[in-house]
């Protein structure tokens, strides 16, 4: 998570929303992605969107069973939908985000394989997200 | 919607579950995209996907407020999650998918704003999947 806090720094110093995202297997990272909304002018280049393509490419699949994501925020629906489509075998995020966040749905969205674990460095996450915020209302 | 079953039929012919997408602004074509799932083995490369990110690439912008996705299959929750972030004005689906779709979760998934029609050309779009299914069972 320390990784993905790093990554999301970057996305701050890119003038994007601070999330960032890394995908591991075995140990070893496989993938990683920050928040690039702005940049690309994509509203699905979320952190986490970018590190499945890159997981995904990188293992020749289109699965990520063995795999597990961290974020630094409580992913959307849509990437909670797309890690089900990925079937990852684990979720592990720092802030929870109460108003986008896809827990305001349901954990159904996730594959019923999927295990998740929320508020991992939350604080320090959440800060990111604060200071970011903050710093745009000037 | 011929034009997305045109898509679609793009996407069977490469072995492709046979969705396709466009996405349309004032009577002119702005992106299109099928379904690449398996070519680019990415579980995010739904035929929405893809239409989305070029039209805004082509707008040069994040939303497409003023836009409509025609799509010959109801679009998964990630897809539907997409277009609300999206802001699209209009969804236009052909087939309703009842395993997948994100009407399952409801349409609240989409975007206050976002109007929706289904059904539209439904027994041709639907034909399509059928059609790729059964050949694919042999």
């Amino acid at each position: 998570m320390f990784k993905a806090i790093e990554l999301a720094k970057r996305a701050a110093r890119d003038g994007e929303v601070p999330i960032g995202a890394l995908i591991v297997v075995k140990n070893k990272i496989l993938a990683q992605g920050h928040n690039q909304v702005e940049r690309l002018n994509d509203p699905t280049a979320h952190a986490e969107m970018i590190a499945i393509t890159a997981a995904c490419n990188s293992l020749n699949g289109k699965y990520l069973r063995d795999c597990t994501l961290y974020v630094t925020l409580e992913p959307c629906v849509m990437c909670a939908a797309a890690l089900r489509w990925a079937q990852i075998r684990q979720l592990v995020f720092g802030a929870y985000d109460k108003k986008a966040g896809f827990l305001r749905v349901g954990e159904s969205l996730l594959h019923p394989k999927t295990t998740y674990l929320g508020g991992v460095l939350e604080e320090e996450c959440a800060a990111l997200l604060k200071e970011f915020f903050a710093s745009k209302r000037g």
